[in-house]
């Protein structure tokens, strides 16, 4: 058994590692921490755990953290960062689903995030935890920077392209929408139910956190610089990503099957038919992202569209699937859920 | 392992009985029917099943449903009645998950289903599928008709009364709220996102085809004939129910002992500590029912709050859960899953 | 020309006002006020405003208030107490849209709202808004106590039974369903879009607030106490409540004329035909109830259905009313729009 | 007064044109036909209009259209085109919200719409209905090809780049998201709310009706053929379409500048201040089209972001405000309904 401990478990990222990792036949979830909801039963706040899960939140003092296999940090930015290098010094592996390790140009990341970097010597080492990128760093990493939801559908949407070299990388798009538990379970006025149902709009056009961590990505796989266009939205669901992707082919190529190809030893991507269009309801409460590729009246612009759950592949899920490779384990261990529909 | 056919498998409560019984380890589907449907895969139709099914519906003269151990009926009303008595007689079990074999007044049945029954017979050996009422009789059947979606939360809120007989049951009032997936995967006006959403609505005022079945249940466990209002409506969710239940105490009682205690060794009830209120939510996905017991300002109206998932409680979950005490299991086999939250 | 000030313009009964009253006939808004927001466009904060009203937030010491003919307090509770006498010392009416002055016995008050009344001296003289009562004491109105959104759906419901002396008035029961903009635009988790979509609940069954004033509204009209359960629920949807209400009868009487004939010269009260179901979108928007009345199974218990939009016949659109019989307009004037459907 | 008949009333075009000019000053209605509800009070089918509007759908046959000043079509594709040459012929005004007479080149026309066109003769004299662009043409005209919702927003969107010539014209880029009302007032599963609530995804990828509208009149704009991917999808909504639009710059221009000057005298297009991002609630129940630019990082690409009520600057509004223009009336008289927020 993986003895694991969660930091910070009030979120929704927190609640999917909960729900998730309880019924993972390879872990033991050691603690969960909180620092505002100290001795609050877990399942009290997280009615959905009542019957499955007995712990109460504790003090990261009172954790034993170090004590743990695996620590995953699901808590806002700038956390994980002090914490990660005492508790990789006591030998537990770290997984990070916030951001402090994503960028590596440090300078970069103190722009984008507003504050200066805690530990700028462990960014280098950190492994992004794309594992249909990165599965053999992934293997034997101690310190797992975990993709942040945007990142990781407009990631694997664009990656046959790049990987192939049929696209102008100077002209990208990525208009990608959201659903409103990306925003996370903070008390916000714009995300409240009257503000945010019945209602549609762009945010953060000018420029979003998750543009150089893409753009970081995009890069590394096209081995030189892309330029990209971030448009991201809010839609009034709970769940959900959808990422619809544009670009321009420089020749011709038979785009279902270069993708088929690509993702045939995926277990967590799915490359839909010919002609097909993915729904976001249709991976809701798995780790799955599902692709379409289309080529509007066989012009020269490939449009793909990719959806994944947010919390899930976007987060807590691809985090369990960190840890599943990290740990000798079957990749598909515990997150093997069937979608809920409707 | 269980042989299972499913008859009609392209509603809501099909598609769920697909998702459980998929990741059942004790059952194997044989075959799914579909007339309109036949040739089909399975997973082109419903999404979320790609990768887990790989299953066409086929026409149910060729799907020799005579060989399963069990089939379940996720037909409309109507059908299992004539085509359960053969069934049968070939050794089959039977789950119907629709009203043909709930009431036991024939006669009440055909006014409010408005056809003539095929197989009266039949209607007095039908178990009514509620194990925390007949677990024992569910044990042995044949034949099980499993209950409404609406009845399963409103009999499991009143049932510890009743058996108490602590409440004037002249006086019982049922005031439920139903997500639109109750009203099935059918094209109609009414229930169109446009109409639906951001949208509340009684219906049925008048009269309600789950009255008579609820009326029995309650009036059984009574042991004489109860006078009920029941009152559905029309909330703009997708999955879940929320009963309102009221009554009028005439001795005192320890309400919060009376319902933990009845439930005690119930593993899909659960009761919340006092002063909770369940939201439905805290079930999407499950076959937990959730209650709560309320005595505002210590007076002498009882209030119930009972929630499930519709489709899974009030349906697809509870067709398994009578599946596994039918053949033997675990009765949480398969149907132990988290619900899903956010 | 009336001129009127409003205090505390940043919620959503203040929204509503300014959408309101910018198109009134014969209303010139001269101020609004608004501690946090000083200086800010009306019309940045609800852009829905924009073209409609060029009006800047103040402070309310600069708002010259005292020359106002009328104002508007659509603040948090509390606020209305301590600044109404100066105004009415000053010749100004004043309508306060939340609590302060809404419940006679100021000790009650007190103890549902948890803070000393400022002033309690006025409270007997406020004037309870709801016309379809009052309309004879508004006329003459210094001080209006605009009723809460939950009491006057239950109140328009109940009223003509309590009138007519039919029913057992020891064991109402008002079920009510409320949309999720009653909560107020206050950035809390509970109302979040990924909390509170998609689910349903019940909430504050132990007692809540409304229920002194609905009570005592009840108990004035069928002059003496009733007794009340009141079960307030979210639904996930911006505006609307649906009351659902439950009572005894105790004599035979024709309910659809007793209700017709209450209501005939009302133009804010819409009794539906025999056998409908009233939808809160058929008030979206406008300063409509709509109630229907029924006896299920010809028996003795009676259920009323009654909707309003809760942020105009429940808040600003009653609030006009009121300031239309004050001031001699004709009662519909500027509030006498169509329902938005869908 | 202007005397209208409505052909074709029971779907969502058809309730807000009844909405809308119930309460126009200079409206009489005349007659609403519907072949399938004749004798159907429109109140009843459309609860929101109860008390408002005191007229029976009657058959065509009856309804002596010939006698009007003005027909409005609210009806599917292809019936304007067979009764509009009589009614012009009797010197009614024709005002289609259909497709009929709105592409110039037939044959283009029936590939996309499947049949052949009844009344080709007219399409040439056909007006196309979008004010902004077309205001002089629209004062004479007889008949009024009524835009679609989608190509409203992408229209007015694209418009001032193109009338300016600085983007490339060959590669422009719709990304457009539609609330489900846009697919009508259809039975029809997919528009269901338990499949379309909590969801999200793009259809017609390959091809949408909508698009040789838009490139029409794109292209007219800019003189020449343009190229455009259009990719529409569906959200989880009522009302509102939001047009994210993406050009390559040619060259360096003052955005801001340009769309403020180019609308500054048009009623209904708002161009939000700069770094703002439109939402489709701000203009819900409304006939405004908010508009907002952007040029992300400085870069080459301009994103443009329009947002509109589908049903009313995308269908009834902008018919009306046609109306308008043709009769001599104020442009705005009676669509200049402030939105409803929240």
């Amino acid at each position: 058994m993986i003895n694991v401990g969660i930091v910070g478990g009030t979120g929704y990222t927190g609640v999917e590692l909960l729900r998730l990792l309880t019924l993972h036949p390879k872990v033991k979830i050691k603690a969960i921490t909180s620092r505002s909801e100290v001795g609050i039963n877990v399942a009290d706040m997280f009615t959905n755990l009542r019957g499955h899960i007995d712990l109460k939140f504790t003090d990261p003092a009172d954790a034993k953290l170090n004590k743990c296999d695996l620590v995953f940090f699901a808590t806002p930015n700038g956390i994980a960062m002090k914490q990660a290098e005492s508790l990789l010094k006591a030998g537990v592996r770290v997984i990070d689903l916030a951001a402090d390790f994503r960028i590596k140009n440090v300078a970069e990341w103190e722009k984008w995030y507003g504050m200066q970097h805690a530990c700028p010597d462990l960014v280098a080492e950190a492994v992004y935890g794309l594992p249909e990128i990165n599965r053999e760093l992934v293997k034997n990493a101690r310190l797992i920077a975990n993709p942040g939801c945007y990142p990781t559908a407009v990631q694997l949407g664009f990656l046959p392209l790049l990987e192939a070299g049929v696209i102008d990388i100077n002209h990208l798009i990525a208009d990608v929408k959201s659903g409103v538990s990306g925003a996370g379970r903070k008390a916000e006025v714009h995300t409240l139910h009257a503000e945010a149902s019945d209602n549609f709009k762009a945010y953060g056009v000018p420029g979003h956190r998750h543009l150089p961590e893409i753009k970081q990505g995009l890069s590394s796989v096209a081995k030189k610089m892309v330029s990209l266009t971030f448009v991201p939205h809010l839609v009034p669901m709970i769940r959900g990503i959808h990422a619809t992707l544009y670009a321009k082919l420089t020749q011709k190529i038979n785009l279902q099957a270069l993708y088929e190809k690509r993702y045939q030893n995926e277990a967590f991507v799915d490359v839909l038919p010919t002609g097909k269009h993915p729904e976001t309801r249709s991976v809701r409460g798995s780790n799955i992202c599902r692709i379409a590729v289309h080529q509007p009246q066989n012009g020269d612009t490939v449009v793909i569209l990719s959806v994944t759950d947010n919390l899930i592949k976007g987060a807590a899920g691809q985090a369990i699937q960190n840890m599943n490779i990290m740990f000798g384990l079957s990749e598909t261990l515990g997150i093997n859920q069937i979608p809920l529909l409707p």
